[in-house]
C-alpha cells in the first residue's frame, strides 16, 4: 500500500512539473524572472518584501503572487506599497492546501499583468515541507529562515534547504536575546546544500536587506535563465 | 477537476477517521490519554516537553511519539530525560509527508508500550496546515504558537487554531524585544475559536510551564474522555 501511495505521489509531481514548464514558457515569453519565496509560518517573508519595496528595486518592475490558505492579510500589506499583488487562496472544500502547485499558479497567470512586470515574486504558503516538492515555473527558489526557529531546521527539513538557491537568515536583531548558535546553523545548511548562498538580515531594522534587494535585481536582469 | 480533487481528499480523510477510531479504541483499552501536539516549525514543542519532563508529571507515566520528516533529533533530546520515545519518520520515496496521519500512528502502536504509560504525547510534524486535518486517535489537540511568528497566524491558519483545545503561547520572554501586540493575538485566537483555553509560557525560562504540566496531568487523569 505504501508503494502505491508513493507512485500516486510521483505521478502527481510529474503532472505538476508538466504544468510548471508551461508556466515557465509563459514567463519567458514575457521576459519575467520568477522567484519562489518560501519559509515556515512567521519567518518574515512579507516583512522582508515590505522592506525591499520600501527602498525600491530601481528600474526593475516587481509583481507579487501571494499564496495563503485563507485571507489576504499579506497582500493588503504589500499593496500599500504600490506593488501589483495577486492573492491566491488554497482553501477548497476541506482544510486547505499547504503549498502552491503549478496549476494554482497557472490559474492566476491572467491576473498577474506579466507584460508590465520584470520580476514576479511568488510568496508561497508558510510551510517547510510540501512547497519544496512542487515546482511552479520559477527561475530560482529562495527561503527565509528565522533565527528564532532553532539551528536544527536544515536537518529536520532537508529538502527545503536543499532545493533553495538562497537562504535568507532573518531576525538577526534578536540574536543577543536567544540561546542560538549561528555557526551551527550555517554548518547544518552547508551539510544539506554545500555552497548555497546565505545572507544575514533583519527585516525589522533593515540590516542586510540591501543584499537581498541586490540579489532580486540580479535575478531580474538575467532574463531567461534556464530552470 | 477541482471538485474531483476535493472528493478524493474527502475520501482520504474519511479513511483516516476510520483508522483514527481504531487507534482510539486501542488507547482506551489500555487507559492511555492522548494529546496531539502541533505547531509551526521551531515554535518550541520539544523545548516545552523537555521543560515539563525535567520537573516531572507526578504519578503520570508519559510516553512520546515523535513525528518528523527525517532524523531523530527531537527524540534524542527527549530520551535523555528518561521518557520512552518512539520516532516516526514521514519521508518516503519523495520529499516526505508534512503531517502524521492515523495509519502512520497505527504502525507505531506496537512500539509505544501502551501498557506502561498513562499519557501519550504525539509531537506532530511542524506545520500549521495539514496536521490539523488528520485525526490520529487523540483525546485532545494542543498547539504551541510562538510570539515570534506574528499576531496574524490565527487568521492565516484558522483550521489549526480552531481545532485545538489549548493554545500555548510560547517564547513570551522575547516580548520586550519584539514589536508584538499580544492583545491582538488573543483577539485573533478568540475570533476563530471562541473560548479556547490559552496559556502564556516561556519554555526557555520555565515561566508558565507548570500550567501546561498541570493541563497534561488533568488530561491523563480523565481517562476515556469521549473524542
Amino acid at each position: 500500500m505504501h508503494q502505491t501511495k508513493v507512485r500516486v505521489a510521483e505521478d502527481a509531481l510529474d503532472a505538476n512539473t508538466t504544468i510548471a514548464h508551461a508556466n515557465r514558457a509563459d514567463f519567458d515569453r514575457e521576459s519575467v524572472s520568477v522567484v519562489n519565496l518560501m519559509s515556515a509560518p512567521g519567518a518574515g517573508k512579507t516583512s522582508l518584501l515590505e522592506a525591499v519595496f520600501r527602498s525600491g528595486l530601481g528600474d526593475v518592475r516587481p509583481g507579487v503572487l501571494e499564496g495563503d490558505v485563507q485571507g489576504s492579510l499579506d497582500a493588503d500589506r504589500l499593496s500599500h506599497l504600490h506593488v501589483p499583488v495577486t492573492q491566491l487562496n488554497t482553501d477548497g472544500g476541506f482544510g486547505g492546501e499547504c503549498h502552491l502547485d503549478a496549476n494554482m499558479v497557472r490559474t492566476a497567470l491572467p491576473s498577474l499583468g506579466l507584460a508590465d512586470i520584470d520580476l514576479l515574486i511568488i510568496e508561497n504558503v508558510g510551510n517547510l515541507v510540501c512547497p519544496a516538492e512542487f515546482r511552479v515555473g520559477e527561475d530560482l527558489k529562495a527561503m527565509v529562515c528565522s533565527v528564532t526557529e532553532g539551528e536544527d531546521k536544515p536537518l529536520k527539513y532537508p529538502l527545503m534547504f536543499r532545493t533553495c538557491d538562497l537562504v535568507v537568515i532573518n531576525k538577526v536583531d534578536l540574536l543577543p536575546h536567544l540561546d542560538y548558535d549561528l555557526d551551527a546553523l550555517l554548518r547544518n545548511i552547508e551539510s544539506v546544500n554545500p555552497g548555497v548562498e546565505t545572507m544575514l538580515i533583519s527585516a525589522r531594522t533593515g540590516d542586510g536587506v540591501e543584499a537581498f534587494r541586490d540579489w532580486l535585481v540580479h535575478v531580474a536582469e538575467r532574463e531567461g535563465v534556464p530552470a
